[in-house]
């Protein structure tokens, strides 16, 4: 994969309890630096819409043609609003990879889900989808992927990153978020 | 000045007639790429206090000390919202240049005070502060600058500029406002 292919970063902004609602924001951009586009849609804290939402975002864009690859941060936004990585690629076409930077405890978050979820069976089977590997950079990432081979996501990570861990779609989509909830990233 | 430096560009969200208050969004950039934060505040639209909230904008940044200049998107945010560089200047000591891409209309723009506000000799009187230079780039850029040199400025301009007319800092705050109200920059 080339080096300035358009890369679409994607983080939800962090709420508060009582929230209904979280903003999800999206960035656009050529390879590891210039930012062609910004996007912003909306889901349920704790919802089931993260899927269809993204979809929408994907294939809503005016930027849809030029995408060639989307990193999600994690496998769920918006709290446990799971993301079907699987499901996002079959609707868009767009490979997709999610990132996070700590491995999963999965004892951990069944224990969340079936306190929290009466669909947490669901919702398991839903985060569970894709196998994950450790990417061995500089600093570690944990990563599924769809419509793409773990060796070009290894690629497309390394080539987007400038400084730690994080490419920098989804550490300008992370400073986004946090700036405009927060104000402050 | 370094090209590395850390600059802030500073744009307001676009909002729909009735709203009262309107979110301006910050972007520091270090240079003409790597973003090192986004701010968010809030004024009232056709209100008075765009002066202010910049002040405490850039005084309460945890990035204050590496900034070296702030670029506004044009001389009021949120309607007619005037934006006191010389102020600016004499609270945060930042250097400020305010940037537009057309020539104002003086005689429009009186004329649009008088009819809407009851103090539009304060608001002219701020507006009409400063020198207007016309920066003769590959795009014309016409600015005004406080505490900072016109060549100085025109360098800082220069060398964060990218593509087009516009220096990236304020490019990427524009993408990001337009981005986070209307669902895509």
């Amino acid at each position: 994969m080339k080096k300035k292919v358009h890369i679409l970063g994607i983080d939800d902004m962090p709420f508060s309890f009582g929230d209904k609602k979280v903003d999800i924001v999206g960035v656009i951009m050529r390879g590891n630096s210039y930012i062609e586009g910004v996007l912003r849609t909306t889901i349920e804290v704790d919802g089931r819409d993260a899927t269809s939402a993204l979809a929408e975002l994907i294939n809503g864009t005016r930027h849809r043609e030029q995408l060639r690859v989307a990193m999600v941060d994690g496998a769920a936004l918006g709290g446990f609003n799971v993301v079907d990585g699987e499901e996002i690629y079959g609707e868009t076409g767009l490979p997709i990879i999610t990132v996070t930077k700590e491995k999963p405890d999965e004892k951990k978050m069944i224990g969340a889900l079936k306190k929290h979820f009466d669909d947490w069976e669901e919702r398991w089977k839903i985060i569970s989808k894709g196998e994950m590997k450790k990417l061995e950079l500089e600093y570690p990432l944990y990563i599924k992927c769809w419509g793409i081979s773990f060796e070009d996501a290894k690629n497309v990570i390394k080539f987007s990153t400038i400084r730690g861990a994080i490419p920098e779609p989804l550490r300008v989509a992370h400073l986004i978020a946090s700036g405009m909830k927060k104000g402050e990233s």
